[in-house]
């Protein structure tokens, strides 16, 4: 893909993204594979009105190759992503409160779903009988040693809809924007379920299910 | 009714019923009976954004007659409802929170609401004395199978104003899109109530309230 | 006030408090006093497009003086707030999921509500420190034996800012239409945070206090 | 600044706090340094469509300059805000339900957060690892004496980001419009958050942690 055409489905991601209140405060950034590497929001700005010169054009290597703007550290983690992960062609990541708790207040180093219809709506899901298993990492502001572990994890279990850092965000993965922007609608709806689900049975019932 | 007036009608819902978030990730489908057989959403795409192209016109039996879009896995439901219940004209498929999280913990196949002013939105109640009773039923990916359920049931107790489908969704059913609309909006109020309810209450209290 | 002036003000209101979520389903009801008696929302109808013909002019006794719509139930207990309160100009009914859950849940026929600096926007109040105290009325579809409830509650414990109808909702009173939705919104937010309140420290915490 | 400049940025401020639900019933008040002192809120008035005429310009030691409107009575708090915090340039003090419900319910002089990744959109934070501590005050309608408690606190423990009153929302400080924006969104997503985790784990649990 284009660099502008990238740039130009992300700016549009960001005004629904932030329109769903999943990147508040500057959070977040958005990134997509292009023909020359990929293109990644910069550092800070509101997610909610993206422009051109908001983006930064990296190659396959993450060095730029053009864009002005101060990188985000957590730039490293989509080039992980694109490496580990020939299909993925975007990245959405958002910080919303429901990511944000459920990462926090469970403590395996995965979220299991099952029982959701909506599960079908990630790419791969047939039945809502499968178990949806979404990693979850201990955050680390050493983005270098949290990439390492998201590649060593991968290696014995592929990362395929997107993973969860923990009291930080979701990392949403997709194919193609529909595809991220559907991942990543589908396991925000499965977040919100799954807090009320454990605001009425409670987290003991809610681990051991 | 003419396709076309059918079409318009649920394409105008469609904008409502994702505004209010009640179809994530291009989740959720909609009919409404017309004088050739009924018109369905196909497979797929955003309900907040249709148009005539993603809609198929199918003929009594749910053959189709025109449209060349993917239809839904759940058509069969739609084709129930209409041979089921003879008044039925539109039916809205939803998939809310609440409405998916109250069908999990719900342990019964059955949601007994009592006590709300808001039962008197739903045809046919006059007092929030009465109780309103929404059928669950366990969530089944062959729909054949879920649709000879939903029928059985049917012949034992007529279904009035809607199913929930366990962890997928609600169907509201009603004699017109005005109807329709106004039972969907008062179930998922009620849901709401409910959710909350639980919340405060606890779920060994709630069910034996 | 004229009844003209009177119905637009109530349109405009309706707009906002339908895009707030307090009246789904066609629910709720609006008044407004006027020099020749009242004007009054007609049975039914979304709140948030309401025109002048959903609208009907009554007299000082409740007898029709204009509009050709089907009167609701519920006009009977805006007359007799009318009756009971002088200075009440205006009465929003609304059907908020918090005011319906509070009112359910609470064993008492009043809500005190106290520590909330939010007591502030309702007419009267200076401290935090008061107790605000709103009435909860059984909810009965017998509208006349429910206003004579409410009217023999207010002979010894005067209504200020509006009563709450288990399970039901809240009917706001206010001096002008700035007023009354000011404490409407005012009380709206109260609910919320006690319903918040109530899910973190528990109903019998809650309770006692 | 310029007063007129501070003023703009203050009325579209307040049209996004609005849009946010932060400032319900005519609540909260904003105000902004500029060279002649400082410009603030006047009392009442919906927050969410300010106009110049709603402004009062003060001095530096609170004295009116310009502006005919009643001030608010905590004018007092912004000013003794502005003497304490030389950074300070603007303060915007809003009224949501997490905010009121948390410091309410939080038994200590102060919330402690750690853990969350969105704690970095606080200036001067950068790991989640950190303990951001927003103190809490008393609320008092004697806003003199709450504004010595306020300044006594500092001495030993310099405000930064904000403070919270109890069971009365929050006041968040920035070194200019786009960074106390930043921190209140920031700070009422943390809230948020904490409100959410202290449901399904429980006040003992999170008092404790």
């Amino acid at each position: 893909m284009q660099n502008n055409t990238a740039i130009s489905q992300l700016i549009e991601a960001g005004k629904w993204v932030s329109q769903k209140g999943w990147v508040p405060a500057t959070g977040g950034n958005f990134s997509a594979r292009t023909s020359t590497g990929f293109v990644v929001t910069a550092s800070g700005h509101d997610k909610g009105s993206l422009t051109q010169a908001h983006f930064l054009q990296l190659d396959h290597q993450g060095e730029r190759l053009a864009g002005a703007v101060k990188p985000s550290a957590e730039t490293q983690l989509h080039l992980s992503l694109y490496q580990l992960i020939p299909d993925a062609q975007c990245v959405l990541h958002t910080h919303s409160v429901a990511a944000t708790v459920l990462s926090q207040i469970t403590q395996e180093h995965q979220l299991d779903l099952t029982g959701y219809e909506m599960q079908k709506a990630l790419s791969g899901f047939t039945s809502h009988l499968e178990t949806l298993s979404i990693p979850i990492f201990d955050n680390d502001q050493d983005i270098d040693r949290l990439s390492l572990l998201v590649s060593d994890h991968h290696l014995h279990t592929p990362i395929e809809h997107g993973v969860l850092i923990r009291g930080h965000g979701l990392y949403a993965v997709g194919r193609n924007i529909d595809e991220v922007r559907r991942h990543l609608e589908a396991l925000e709806f499965l977040f919100s379920c799954e807090l009320e689900r454990l605001k009425i049975i409670g987290i003991q019932a809610g681990v051991t299910k």
